[in-house]
């Protein structure tokens, strides 16, 4: 539920796997509906469970996969919602196409984390798989990844915690009208302890 | 942009091939609109431009399709706008699922129109096409249609005409307390003659 002085709006995540997005995806969200914002995220488990189950990792199906997404926040984000893209969307001119079928503000985040620092945090063990030339179509590594030309925001997540990226995302978002100024943000204990324990894991904060 | 005080909803019309589904949605999707809300019409058509192309008529396929399109349904209704499904979605189970998957209110509108009827306009010369057997999968043909066992809201197109039924619906959502009361519905020139043609079209209004 928003109020008419609120504007919706999609924040469109882009970045290499394991640069940070969906931390910063969460982070934020958090943070957003503290602030009373109706926020829906749309990660790349999130839309394959709902709306892409069949798809697979060729180029024509991953194209697919980013169309569908910013379907559903071109909705969302026209009837005032905040909505939040995390997958990796590594191909530029399909970004720029949903960016032009949007009527709501599109700010495209760069999460500019240089790919030898992503490949060190390696979640999943994917890229150790990749560059065991066991997985195909791996971004950053067997496939490319086309960074944003004119993104509305970067961050840096190797020289800057997530919460200051976050911080930083949230002031560019008041400067633009997009998100009213709020005194001091804050968490839940259940929700810093998540935030925490998805810092340990990411090796943005000691164990 | 919603305000406040209005709280979003799903209307999800279920009904023969033909029944008056979309003209429906149309009609109320202009008159909501009017009255401010943010209105979202998922049709066939839409969702597969958008969400499901691919997908066949296989009822595995037909169900995805459903399931899809009342996943973006959900997202936009808790969110505070009026989706609209105007979708044949012919079996039970899947539109009970859809509802138990709903946060904000979950409107069904059974448009009971009688087969014979629906037989009659045959906008598209589906039903023909159906009856001699050249379609495979048409519901209320050659593939089963469910009605709703406990609709919210039921409306009989072959008795009254499509703006009786609208304004029945209007009035239920505002018993529900799910849109403010209106003065007057009204339309702009150009919306009424798209609804005029439309409604010609389907028979309900003489040429």
């Amino acid at each position: 539920m928003t109020t008419k002085q609120e504007k919706g709006c999609t924040l469109w995540f882009t970045g290499l796997p394991c640069s940070g997005k969906s931390t910063l995806a969460e982070l934020l969200a958090a943070e957003l509906k503290r602030r009373g914002r109706g926020v829906e995220i749309m990660d790349g488990d999130e839309v394959r469970k709902h709306l892409t189950k069949g798809l697979g990792f060729s180029r024509e199906d991953r194209d697919e996969n980013i169309r569908r997404i910013g379907y559903v926040c071109r909705l969302l984000s026209r009837n005032g919602a905040i909505a939040i893209a995390a997958a990796i969307s590594p191909f530029r001119a399909i970004r720029d196409e949903v960016r032009a079928a949007h009527e709501a503000a599109f700010i495209e985040i760069f999460v500019d984390t240089p790919l030898e620092v992503c490949i060190q945090r390696d979640v999943k063990g994917m890229y150790k798989k990749a560059i065991a030339g066991e997985m195909k179509n791996f971004t950053g590594i067997s496939d490319p990844y086309e960074p944003p030309e004119n993104p509305e925001i970067v961050v840096h997540t190797a020289k800057e915690n997530a919460r200051q990226s976050a911080a930083q995302i949230l002031t560019a978002l008041e400067h633009r009208g997009l998100l009213a100024a709020a005194v001091t943000p804050s968490y839940t204990e259940e929700e810093a302890e998540k935030i925490r324990r998805r810092l340990t894991d990411l090796g943005y904060i000691e164990k």
